[in-house]
């Protein structure tokens, strides 16, 4: 069996749920080749031996330029905090390696940009980790759009919200730092539900209007020594025009209190509705206007193995997947797209679309008007 | 007993309505005077009669400035298509009768603002008929954020989305015609979120930005000569701003596949947040920040006898309102504003502003930019 | 139009109740017979003037067996506490007079089989007041079975469980007496998801495995002076054989910690399944097995005008019918019945086996092994 | 770091569940030693091969005893068929293995009692997958009941219901025969919530009272010649006395329609209660009789890191744990058992206990009254 040797940057939040997709992939797909756990790096070079021990990895590092550049690594899977992200990623395209990118791709479309033509003119594959489009519900969303099962689209509602930093004694980090993170909420989750209106509708956003809010003004520096400003959004909304005449409205916060995974969206057709909500993530809700008189209604589908990419984790349906699953359908798909058998959606240049989206909608915020999205 | 005797104009969905809480009301509430049915007009005579003997009125009429003339009417309450509220609601007036109006007052702000004065000069009592603001569930739900249980409010969301024109074979009607209806589903029932919104959260909305459509741009003609254009909107969304720097949106629809009683809002402040549906009228979610660690979540709150209104109903919890207990709340609120227990909300002034809000979200939508609301 | 004086028997929750419904239901529906509120009766002289000036009756009572022989009263209405049902139910017979009662109809089966003996002996109709199958979502639920849509039931799971005595401070009251209220939550509540057992299914429960107990063993009497035993069960629970070979188990409680209505049933066929739960008493749950795959799952049914009894409260879909509408549609059908248009369901017969099915479940918890009922 | 040599026999849901536990426990647990995957078995030589392969098994073979024998073997992992458990067990336990096997232990109360001897005299540590009670939400709910946040229980609901054998199509297996299977649904999933029932509630059941049915008679055979009969129960119930006087009741069903993951159970205690259903794993419901009047109702808690096992998983609160996910807490559980970092639950002899639970409700269904078991 072939073998794809992957070097991961990165061993917080995301590094882990990269290493667990890593290694338990072979045994839920049969694939076109077996990853293996070939380089981790992470700046603390104990913390980078004790997680490869650990994870699987055969080798660690606390160098991330030496990773890069490492002959037995095939991939760059980039876990490593956001604003790094572009230099990683040009080092390895310049090595020629192919590269797998936590979101968001860059802090700015510029940043973004550069990325998406360094990695075509190399041809790397590349691909971008927006995990909550592999939910096994989510795929079948896009299907049932797709199939024109509810008729033609005529509004699309999304939201991601959070409340992880609502707490206003949570101190100022990464997060609430503009050089460090970008925008905001808009940027480190709206992120995702920009990327997926245009994954569920299959439609473009051609045009915005949007509103920004830094709800808390000021956080405690980390090391107690005051107050410091909050550089970036805590919530935003939008509303969208697509390409073809759908109209639409996404919102997201890091201080919505009670959510905690709360991605949600419903698609409104002229025949019929989907209804979703990430933390009843092997639900969806079905409407189908066709339906018998008085026999109408909305209809929980519960993931099963006729749903794509389900029957890989359990034979039997309503069992359930978790977090966890939605990146091993994504390593999955790296591999498969790797290898030719698949094209890598959201590569760079489809990630980069969510970096002008996110720059129109803060140019909106600030115009007060409508925004056109560069295509 | 004092009594109190009410005209009723229109026999309809809201005719019908407002008698089963004339008839209903005295046996929940103990109340300052007791409504009698006086006198129901209708322009089909025969109907009106029809009606009268079933709904327990006295007297009927096809004319119904007899019924505002009529020495023996308190009150006139104006169940009749919205294009004759202006002027209904002025000669009652002008015959210094009390008026008791369904919604929205007016098709466009200026006949709002003239029935406003008309009223204020004459000094009589006057109530619009939003009926979902006397919901227990949603009185409970004003109430929790004007103790401040959820902290500051940072969001606002609120639709009102239903599907009773998703057929594109239904013919055009009252409905869709600017002279009849004003707005679409933005005057419709966009009306009901929008004043609910003002309702919830005791702050003002000074600012929109909206976007309306028209998605079935014309429909048969109902004698099936032909097709007819469409004349107002099929659905409509607007950001919000908030005298006190709230953020907020509204979404309304009429062809919301699947939404039959869509009204849905939800409240986030600062230490907690609010999620209802009126579709399920009986529950409030509520998410509190400050619950013990590992127990926090939405709490369904089933309406009960220590919820506002609810105990007239039943003294046992979770046994249920449904809409017409709505109106029988409502119609408690007139006879005891009329006699001077308690104001009167919505009264034509606040009625209006619901004018002001749409004709504001359409100039948005026309100039592609944020508009002030006139306060 | 035609009229049938009701002479009213207690004030209480149920008397209430009633009151509103007969003040109610002439608007709702179109009925051969408009109902007076002739009499009403209250063991408190004050008390039955003051609610009969306000629910509209004509004269009041201290005397229920004055109201019994009252020439002018058609129909007795017996809202009186359970012991009494039987001593008033005799007499009203005796008088001639139809009789409408709360369940459940007697304290045994011994004395609820003297009622039904009278009252076919004496030709009066009868209704006794199972109000929960009224509601549209349940009539609708009947419907579906009937019409074989999930083909044959294979499985009846039901309970009705509340939490209203599960304060153990909460005084020893006629609901823990024996000699008062017969059994406890069995009767009084479990009595309506017996009821609905057979009324649901269209099956004879013909055999019972019951199991009782009580909880809190003794409560404060009501005058604070010391403890009193309880008598009667906290919580029962039973497995069921019905005629045709269904199986099936109820619950009941009156110390079910959170529920509130907590009626709720599960209705299992060869082709499909239905969930209800009074809690949400305008949605009906429905599984179709032969829904396409990948499509199937459990559809949300809002009751609506293309459901029983549903369009006469409002011709709009998801609108939400309350509590009272149920005993509205109640009042309904006892004018239909008493002037021949439809039959009585359960009359005093029906409702005996109610009391059949309490005592045997009571006998089989006493022998620890499966006894007959009696048919 | 330390390894655990595992030699795994079966290859279908079970064994890939348990392979790709194997493969992704030691990225998400730190561990005392690391699972190495080392010998796979399966009858068909090709698929051990394969599967091997693709899960990163060291060798292959179809011959289970040679396995067991294997001196590189630390521990016998069965995911064979139920009814080569006992033959397995025994052997690897004579071998002096530690045993991992699935569910049911045995197809009776004697085989199970023979392999909890042998495996006790033997000294090896063994462990049964009764995986949903890892489920990061049941222990939450245990964790409840433990500390007594619901006071003392009164009343425990317990069910199992699928419906994989709903189609009468559906040939003539292994699971519908009595010497391959044991009991029907009652074995199969009905052991789940047996077990559950005594590891929710701490306490052992006592006596039991059940029903067994066999709805399909009869089934094709699996060479379509001609039709088999049905040997063991399509569904079956139970009521259940537990050691402290707590009441109770169980249903399983293998042809309930519509539930595809329908392990559901509801705790009532003295100040509270719990409802759980898995098909909805993440969350638990829980409601506190001692909040606030008028704040009561069931709060959904979604599972995140303050709960048990879940902040392994993701550090962010309610972004969902998955069926595998509970195997590998299994595992993890299954090392640090063996090296004794904790105790093993259920070993053999906690999981004879259901198997005795089986045959008492098997017995009792047979003599129709109430059956005790024996501790």
């Amino acid at each position: 069996m072939k073998t794809l040797n992957i070097g991961l940057i990165g061993t917080g939040f995301m590094g882990k749920a990269h290493a667990v997709a890593l290694n338990a992939v072979s045994s839920i797909f049969d694939l076109p080749a077996r990853p293996v756990c070939e380089l981790l790096a992470d700046a603390d070079l104990a913390r980078a031996k004790s997680r490869a021990s650990a994870w699987g990895f055969a080798r660690a590092t606390d160098d991330w330029r030496a990773l890069v550049a490492d002959s037995r690594v095939d991939v760059v899977d980039i876990c490593a905090p956001n604003f790094l992200h572009k230099e990683i990623a040009l080092a390895a395209i310049a090595a020629g390696k192919h590269v797998y990118a936590e979101k968001p791709l860059a802090l700015c479309t510029a940043d973004a940009e550069e990325m998406v033509e360094a990695a075509e003119r190399a041809g790397v594959k590349t691909l971008v980790g927006f995990n909550y489009i592999r939910n096994s519900a989510t795929q079948l969303a896009r299907e049932i759009v797709m199939r024109g099962e509810i008729g033609e689209l005529v509004h699309f509602r999304g939201r991601h919200n959070e409340d992880y930093l609502l707490d206003p004694q949570k101190p100022h980090d990464w997060h609430t730092m503009r050089a460090m993170a970008g925008a905001g909420a808009l940027g480190d989750i709206g992120s995702h539900i920009l990327n997926m209106a245009e994954f569920l509708t299959g439609q473009r956003i051609t045009e915005v209007c949007g509103q920004l809010q830094t709800v808390i003004a000021s956080r405690p520096e980390a090391d107690g020594a005051g107050m410091a400003a909050v550089e970036n959004d805590d919530q935003a909304q939008a509303m969208l025009r697509f390409d073809r005449g759908l109209m639409g409205n996404i919102e997201t916060s890091r201080i919505a209190a009670g959510r905690k995974m709360g991605l949600a969206y419903t698609l409104t057709g002229t025949r019929g509705a989907i209804v979703f909500d990430q933390e009843r993530m092997s639900e969806l809700q079905l409407y189908r206007a066709d339906d018998a008189t008085g026999r109408r209604g909305f209809t929980t589908l519960l993931a099963g193995p006729e749903h794509p990419d389900y029957a890989a984790f359990s034979p039997a349906p309503g069992h359930g997947l978790g977090y966890n699953d939605q990146k091993i359908i994504e390593v999955r798909d790296l591999i498969e797209g790797i290898f030719g058998q698949r094209s890598l959606y959201p590569d760079f240049r489809e990630a980069a679309r969510v970096n002008r989206l996110i720059d129109a909608i803060e140019k909106s915020d600030k115009t007060r008007q409508w925004v056109q999205v560069a295509s």
